[in-house]
């Protein structure tokens, strides 16, 4: 029996468009191969950053590129987590918590609930102590809960990042990965561009063309792109040459719509299969993203977790997220609508019989 | 007057096969498409590993691909080199100097001339204190000297680090950039494959792509991977496939000739220009790579710096390199003959008329 994986928050291969883009990568070489091929800017693709730019309505000074957006939360936590402490949610992206640690930051989890981060837990946070370096949040379609922050709530953490001077640096890479409902402005938006916003072609185009940005305050971006120097020369043009020509193209809007109509299924079968085979878990409903989180009153998932794979599936527990150990994630991005549905009825059957 | 820079390291545009690469990305995602858009494992393009893996008759396990060879000397620093002597040539490549300073490392350099790193120097530096966390080295055709390190030393080099268990990271970017003479064995070839090795495709098809590799010992090799895949999950295989798909189509060696031809005649106009302009200045005479050292009795290059920049041209002085004050490094990769010939001269002008 072949194992079902709910841990992979991957794409789904048939949601990547390898034809146009072995088309756009050959396009965007024969046109600018020659600044593509050699050494490039630090901060990236040009053209790129100037799209970026005039998306967000900042100067293209703010936009930085990266091979992919988490070595761009390494250089930025370089600078920012060494020594300080670091509100996160809790849960969390886990690979940003192992950074942080790793960096001898004080990393301060912070509570959230159905409507996400908990203002007052970060207003406490900030009441006492010395200030922190940043707040890390990624207030839609949150990884691992799946969970967005209410319309409320961020009104309310904006205000409270600009009374306490705070660093925001809000990650958005599932925000235009919606299957349903209104978009919310982002807290970047909300701050009038002062709070700093990382996202990524990762969910919209392709994960392995590694191309994340951050628009940053401008101090922080001259020092980004000095480490960067330092330490990798420039991005990888290519990938971001691609995403261009993909985009000036026209293609890009198509094929999100198509991306999420086919991730749109897996959201719905496997909530479909939630219904039916674990009708009393805890779970949340994403609106959109990859995710979805799961409690589960009385189980200890660490011990669920090898039954679970006995019984030909597997996720991540809660705990590498920085959760509670009844707690766990399910990832719908990846398999099948007909192999999600399978994977929940085994899930089912590898729980005690009182779930 | 346009300036004529000496300083920039970087191929001259025609160096780079446009039209060819542009196909051969487009061929690679035809072909393997799925594999390169997706996330990758975390060591690199498995096609290309593998290919390097025969080139140096090792494991692929062993063979780490990275997105330029900086960024994976930034991995291994980061391992070896915190709280650690690090033992380099002097002079060295100046970015490696920077990254293991802000780790913390006690970077020793050891003394060269012109069969590069002195082993009396070596076994010096050895024969007490702390054992050193490696030894950092680009014996053939160094960036910034362009000197090659002697059979007979190489040889020596390989007996110490064995004797004294030490680690030694061989960099060799330019090795295969050879306008005369034979090429000699490198570390390590000469070590039986115990000697860590890196190089990149950046002067043989184009640094743009930024496809790095290193031949590790096999615990450092897995230490690296957990480390990437914990900072940017996986190197960008694009610019790897492609270069995967160049080599499989037979473009590789003929490329390779005729680069090597086009940089000949730069180094030869560089080495007539200061043969005419400056005939006692100690110079190396480089039998392949981009640089070229100068040595200036009595001149201070922090001061002449400036004055050539006001004739018209520009290079990198050697204390950045961590050399006297006397030396200057000389890049003739870029710009064309002619540019080089009046470069040379304007230089000369700059200089004091009793050089």
């Amino acid at each position: 029996m072949a194992q079902i994986s709910f841990a992979r928050g991957i794409p789904a291969p048939e949601c990547l468009a390898v034809d146009d883009l072995a088309e756009c990568a050959r396009a965007a070489l024969l046109r600018d191969g020659r600044t593509i091929l050699s050494y490039g800017p630090s901060p990236g693709y040009g053209p790129l950053r100037d799209r970026l730019a005039a998306r967000h309505g900042v100067d293209p000074a703010r936009i930085f590129l990266t091979n992919g957006s988490l070595q761009g939360f390494v250089v930025v936590a370089q600078r920012l987590a060494p020594g300080k402490r670091v509100l996160v949610e809790q849960p969390t992206y886990d690979r940003p918590l192992k950074i942080l640690r790793e960096l001898g930051a004080d990393v301060v989890p912070l509570q959230t609930d159905d409507e996400g981060l908990d203002p007052d837990a970060l207003e406490a946070a900030l009441s006492h102590g010395e200030p922190p370096g940043f707040l890390y949040v990624i207030p839609t379609f949150q990884n691992p809960s799946g969970r967005t922050l209410s319309a409320e709530r961020r009104n309310r953490i904006v205000e409270l990042a600009r009374e306490h001077e705070l660093l925001v640096l809000e990650d958005d890479p599932y925000g235009l990965v919606r299957y349903e409902g209104e978009p919310l402005p982002s807290l970047h938006e909300l701050s009038g561009g002062t709070i700093a916003y990382s996202s990524s072609f990762s969910k919209t185009i392709s994960p392995g063309l590694r191309v994340g940005w951050f628009v940053l305050p401008d101090d922080l971006a001259s020092e980004i792109a000095a480490t960067a120097t330092a330490t990798y020369i420039t991005p990888v043009l290519l990938g971001q040459a691609t995403v261009h020509e993909f985009i000036e193209r026209g293609l890009f809007e198509p094929n999100l719509e198509r991306v999420v109509g086919l991730l749109r299924t897996r959201r719905d079968a496997m909530l479909a299969g939630l219904d039916e085979h674990l009708p009393n878990a805890r779970t949340s409903r994403p609106e959109g993203g990859y995710f979805l989180w799961l409690e589960l009153d009385g189980v200890d998932v660490a011990e669920l977790l090898p039954r679970a794979e006995q019984s030909g599936v597997t996720f991540v527990p809660g705990t590498d997220f920085g959760a509670g150990s009844n707690t766990l994630r399910l990832a719908f991005s990846f398999v099948s609508p007909d192999e999600i549905a399978d994977g929940v009825s085994r899930l089912a059957s590898a729980l005690p019989a009182t779930v």
